[in-house]
């Protein structure tokens, strides 16, 4: 079988999981909840990049994102990080709805699966 | 390794992406927001018909769907809609929940993964 | 194309669905809704090692877990269960948000993604 490797262990899941040429993102948050939205979105997709880099890819191989917004008012500053950070020709599928989250400190959470080349 | 292909880019997002042998929808809703429960979700089914074809497959196909409800109340309406489109010897793994949507007219999104045959 | 296997199948969905080495779960709730929340969970996960094991496999080999729960101030008692089942060697991927499921008698529901070594 395809081995799986595991990034950023945690005490309850790992930060990402790689098998068979797919990384699985676990739920992405900012480490600093006094940002307001765009921030914590910009703070968030900084570290997909690092661990999408740690597994080898980038964000042009994203192939689907989840986000969970705290609040659905925070959608257009969430995008305006997005739109910023976006691979404008290579964007992954992606779907948005609204959760309370577990620090409601947290607006934005972002989970997803990446390609790896 | 495998290429990633991209269905109906649109400005942040596509409308899915496919890699090695599966198909990643994003998010999809209505393209008609006066519509009731039961025929949003037939709308979007079609849309998934669309998009599974243009991916060279079909709904026998489908691994796994999210339901995302804007009113766990919707819960059956919508069900009459899948029922109505189900490939009842090939169904797929299904989670339903309630959550938010950006457009508060939309009542269900829906996201899934299927292969490729 | 790899083949597409189907365990507990029930009248709209199956509860697990098999592609190309991995197994794609359905959201899996308690069987006994008169539980509380770490009673709630320990039964999902004992449901979860089941279709894990029919489907060749094992807790040890999970991806990705997604977890909704009723109310985020369950999470403690969530966790406590987690963390009794969890193969600490070998921990998933994991993201965490609230949403209201289709029984109100239920406090949580899972889904994930496993590789079949």
């Amino acid at each position: 079988m395809s081995p799986i490797t595991r990034l950023q262990p945690e005490t309850r899941l790992c930060g990402a999981t790689i098998h068979n040429g797919l990384v699985y993102l676990a739920g992405q948050v900012t480490e600093d909840p006094s940002l307001e939205i765009e921030g914590q979105m910009a703070d968030i997709l900084r570290q997909v990049d690092a661990l999408l880099a740690e597994a080898g890819t980038d964000k042009s191989h994203l192939l689907s994102v989840q986000l969970f917004l705290a609040d659905m008012d925070d959608l257009e500053g969430m995008n305006r990080a997005w739109d910023h950070w976006l691979d404008r020709d290579n964007k992954p599928a992606r779907a948005t709805v609204e959760a309370r989250l577990a620090d409601p400190a947290w607006r934005v959470e972002l989970t997803g699966i990446a390609a790896i080349p």
